[in-house]
């Protein structure tokens, strides 16, 4: 899987379902940060721009936590205009690790959030 | 939470329940080999010796990884003798984050294994 500096207009590179592996997956949930990311994701509106989260980190950091939730096949990326909109490969990881995205969905509940 | 050489005799550090994250256990699991560890300690025998494992790795990469499975509360570990014997934390695991470990192990049976 390369990665390129992304621009608007180029599309960004995505693992397929079946490049998607357990351990990057795992891997990328286990941030504070990346966790809030994917559970506000999980609410509507499907998709949203990075700039709607106000992360408590630079605009560098949010931008690399979004990479690795986007690399390892967490969440998926588009274009609209400049905007960068993001959403939830639910479909894929509920499809991949049935029951996992739910767990950590309900453990952030409980543990993390707000 | 401290970590320190451990020796025969001593008491291994572990964290209460209380004090178990959500983002460590999840970057615990976020490596093959402890992904491997993780599932043989779900299946009997409920104890096993580091040295069961016959893992891929050196033995201080092997110590490392039951380190970091142990210090984000995913298993215990206690001496018997100058044997270090390992068990995985499932009630502490499971009321915390109900299903999480079983949809781990679920997916490590489709994924990861043999």
């Amino acid at each position: 899987m390369k990665t390129q500096p992304s621009t608007p207009g180029r599309p960004l590179e995505h693992p397929s379902r079946g490049e998607i592996r357990l351990e990057e997956v795992l891997h990328a949930l286990a941030d504070p940060q990346r966790l809030r990311i994917v559970h506000t994701l999980a609410e509507p509106p499907a998709e949203r721009s990075c700039s709607d989260f106000g992360l408590p980190v630079s605009k560098s950091t949010t931008t690399h936590h979004f990479r690795v939730l986007r690399e390892s096949g967490v969440i998926s990326q588009v274009y609209r205009g400049t905007a960068k909109m993001s959403s939830l490969r639910r479909d894929d990881l509920d499809a991949l690790f049935p029951g996992l995205l739910d767990s950590v969905l309900s453990a952030c509940d409980r543990h993390l959030l707000p």
